[in-house]
């Protein structure tokens, strides 16, 4: 049976994880008879917004501890990460992504990637592992790999972003996905682009496929 | 388009909304081209559970703005229902629906449900709309409706419980649904029993697709 990592970043689109990609991206390994492993960083959570108002509420929370909840309980420290335990790794998006990952959010091209974060995808690549990367979060790939093409769909000013940071943007819609055959890279906008949950079910499921393809390759 | 009211119970499956099952009754919903509306009680949090360790956080967190996470901020609060503007009403698992939705984790076949969960559910009994739950979620049609039929697997003393509220309980697999005709009742297992979460898309889906069948009858 095939091993994913799957690396969360709290839990909620507004300052963690988003809850419907990571959990349809969790259905998408089960159904395609993968194991899921979820991992996040043992950090605080960069800020906490309250989802229906928008604003900061001042709260202090653990991306871990909180991503937790989307694993049910069930989650590692990154910093426990092992590239030879795993056949791909997957980063689900939300603003966690850009904000707790990395720096995106707040610095743009000039972001810095978590350190668990840069080691695990250097690992990945070391290993020429297949690493996937769904709604914004392919701009932690982007500031880490020269010349990965990817996708975070049609958004010119991330696209510019992406490519100042030395990588190649690809337009696509919202189900597509990207394949950058020489890193291993596989790509999806996700709610960069959906408008409905189904969406997001068919981007995961062909992301979590194509990623299943290339361990094989 | 058939409309489906959605009410959560926070965010986690040890102090909400169990995320699986509402992320993919969601799903389901929009799948089966229904549409689904959010909703969530104004109130407390019983106890914040930090999801790894078990303990107790100490944390205050109020449930419909941590339902707004699974809800992507589109969510309104339980008291706006009205059973008028839907075809049918759904309560997926986690021990919000036993400790935020009514007292069940704490008193048992003694317990309380919320006013406005309470009042929600008598709306639907009386236009003759289904409803449908998932999970521990069915102890509050249990509470509420007499001789009703549903299931929560096969957990023997939670079914007890069950029966000295005055339902019935029927017992279940995994991805079964048991559908009570008289009361227009749909229930399911899920985590009351599954190992895998695409056993939870799948029974999602057959409850959904067979209260969208009893919107038609």
């Amino acid at each position: 049976m095939k091993q994913i990592a799957v690396v969360l970043s709290g839990c909620g689109f507004k300052d963690g994880s988003e809850i419907h990609e990571s959990v349809l991206t969790l259905l998408a390994i089960d159904k395609n008879n993968a194991r899921y492993t979820c991992f996040a960083p043992d950090i605080d959570n960069i800020e906490i917004i309250n989802h229906i108002t928008n604003q900061k509420t001042g709260e202090k929370r653990n991306v871990l501890i909180e991503s937790a909840r989307i694993a049910r309980g069930d989650i590692y420290p990154l910093n426990k990460f092992d590239a030879k335990n795993f056949d791909a790794l997957v980063f689900p998006g939300g603003f966690g992504a850009a904000a707790n990952l990395s720096t995106f959010a707040i610095q743009g091209a000039d972001c810095s990637v978590n350190n668990e974060v840069s080691e695990a995808i250097a690992q990945m690549l070391k290993a020429k592992k297949p690493i996937g990367a769904l709604c914004i979060a392919p701009v932690i790939l982007a500031k880490l790999i020269k010349n990965a093409e990817l996708t975070v769909g049609d958004c010119i000013n991330t696209a510019s972003l992406i490519e100042k940071m030395g990588a190649v943007h690809k337009k696509s819609s919202a189900t597509d996905i990207i394949i950058d055959k020489t890193n291993k890279l596989i790509t999806t906008p996700c709610y960069m682009l959906a408008t409905r949950i189904s969406q997001i079910a068919e981007g995961a499921e062909k992301l979590v496929k194509e990623i299943l393809n290339l361990t094989n390759g």
